[in-house]
């Protein structure tokens, strides 16, 4: 099936989405954009894996990346797509997270033939899943030169709104250690989920963290995300694991996450599992700058982890500005409001213009 | 193989560790008892399953149970079983946990043909395991007048004293509940393992009680035995469960200890996985009164739950005597002292003779 591209982004957004493209199956939807884009002259188009990226290459004095994911969560009864009967909401999965982006993206790179500032549109796929599988980390260790620019634009869910940066993530298990014994002899033992209570004080305690930084204000979480102990019904246990996620604002490297937790459960066992840095907004860069005059509103900051630190890691500025609502991707009543889709096509239109 | 009865205590105990009898792996060695015991004229010989139960037929006024586990744990490396340079020691799987209480019931059974009581020597399976397989469970509703009698003597381990009664045993799991959220945004929902930071203060706060009961003194336990909690590690958990184990004094009947438990943990959901009463000592009743004066020392408490509390189920006032060390039961350097065999055997010896 071929997509058309002058449809109008809506009418887009749901042929996307009727596209089953659940992380790893991202293939006939890889293929259909391959196809749609390689049939544009202006765009000189190639392929990784199921990751296509499209140039134009006018000699501009800027280039901009606009960036996708075209994967998918899985199916929750919300497959194919659906609109109202006032057409003005699509619901089905990937409508907000984000199919409707990547429309955007297509439409874009259909309409402006000759935009202001050079374009590299990137569709990636497996941006639901682990690090090691996403198209556009294998994209920026493979082959760099590829997403080069001054800016970079994410279409994530943002509900219309910039969002700068993106706070960084860190999971470590603390162990707390106790001695076994028979439950019917506990004061032999040593109870570690007793002792984990300690642990939990720490959370419960904890204020997030608030700072501000390049003008826009970020919110800490620190969270147990797991617990496990226990070794029989009638045993003393001599270990209880912890596992906390922390959420660092910008203004902190990953080093320093990791120095802070391991400070904080100072009395435990710490194993940082995995961590990834934040980005700062870097909205004070000049062509962040124009793209937030452009495209006008308040920038806010970005709470949850996007690709935007991979384009951070790059040395490229980048936002989060997509038409879906991030607050309700990855949930069965998936839904994007059509007026959103066409808000950000126009604005984002007028900015290459 | 055959066991030789006319063997001391501790050449007999090692025999018995020798034939292996992991809990469900016993008919060999319930054989060889089946055998053994059937070639002595003095007593009537019954089988049910692996469970083997010989009684004497005297027409005395007095008739005493004297019965024992013939099943171990797992080996631990500790098989065969070996005696130290001094044969002081007899170390190996079941030397303490209870191989040297059936050895001195078995010979017992073999020297004593005319005691001054009618005694039932009672050999059973699977008492290391689920109580729907136990040999003295299934014997009590299968044929309870097997196991009448005035009086009954557990040889499991007690350091060659006599331990009364025993405590009982709840478990429950404690659920509480929470609201899921993205960890970008924790304070969207309610970290339920956070929450559960409550039941462990219960838990850590927690008083034991030392109620005496018919002149012992017990000492209650509530633990937790198990947490687990977690969906995966981006998402604010919205359930986490705490097993708990209590041990009640036999003071406290399973419904007062089931009420107790409800009450103590009244804000969380409380669900009553299992519950085995304890069982009083009834050291006041004339015989044990009678079997503690022949057997001397002082007296104690039994903590963990034992069999005892099947014979206060048929009403039979129920003590744990034998040979072994409660303390090092299940350990892999488990072993037996051989003058504490002797001793045993030669105590109930003198009060059956």
């Amino acid at each position: 099936m071929d997509l058309d591209l002058s449809a109008d982004g809506a009418t887009l957004t749901a042929a996307l989405v009727d596209f089953a493209s659940v992380s790893g199956e991202e293939k006939p939807l890889a293929d259909a954009i391959e196809r749609a884009l390689t049939a544009l002259p202006h765009l000189a188009v190639r392929r990784a894996g199921n990751t296509v990226v499209a140039r134009t290459a006018l000699g501009r004095a800027e280039r901009v990346v606009l960036a996708g994911h075209v994967d998918t969560v899985p199916h929750a009864a919300n497959f194919p797509s659906q609109f109202d009967s006032e057409r003005s909401k699509l619901s089905g999965v990937g409508t907000t997270d984000m199919k409707s982006g990547i429309a955007v993206q297509l439409r874009l790179a259909y309409s402006l033939p000759e935009p202001s500032r050079d374009v590299t549109y990137v569709f990636y796929d497996c941006e639901e899943v682990e690090a090691e599988r996403n198209g556009l980390y294998l994209l920026s260790r493979s082959d760099p030169g590829l997403l080069a620019g001054d800016f970079a634009v994410l279409l994530e869910p943002s509900g219309g709104a910039v969002e700068g940066g993106c706070q960084g993530t860190l999971r470590a298990a603390i162990t707390v250690r106790g001695a076994r014994a028979h439950t019917a002899r506990s004061w032999m033992g040593k109870n570690a989920i007793h002792a984990a209570g300690d642990v939990l004080d720490v959370l419960r305690s904890w204020e997030p963290r608030k700072p501000v930084v390049d003008g826009l204000e970020y919110h800490e979480g620190l969270n147990a995300v797991a617990v496990s102990g226990g070794i029989a019904g009638n045993v003393v246990p001599d270990e209880c694991v912890v596992t906390v996620n922390y959420r660092f604002a910008p203004d902190k490297s990953a080093a320093d996450a990791e120095a802070y937790i391991r400070e904080l459960f100072a009395p435990w066992e710490v194993s940082v599992l995995d961590v990834a840095p934040g980005a700062r907004p870097g909205l004070t860069a000049p062509a962040a700058a124009s793209f937030v005059a452009a495209v006008g509103g308040t920038p806010r900051a970005k709470l949850g982890w996007t690709d935007v630190a991979r384009f951070a890691e790059l040395g490229i500025p980048a936002v989060n500005y997509g038409p879906g609502i991030s607050e309700i991707a990855h949930t069965p009543g998936e839904y994007v409001e059509v007026p959103a889709i066409q808000a950000c096509e126009q604005r984002l239109a007028a900015w290459l213009s």
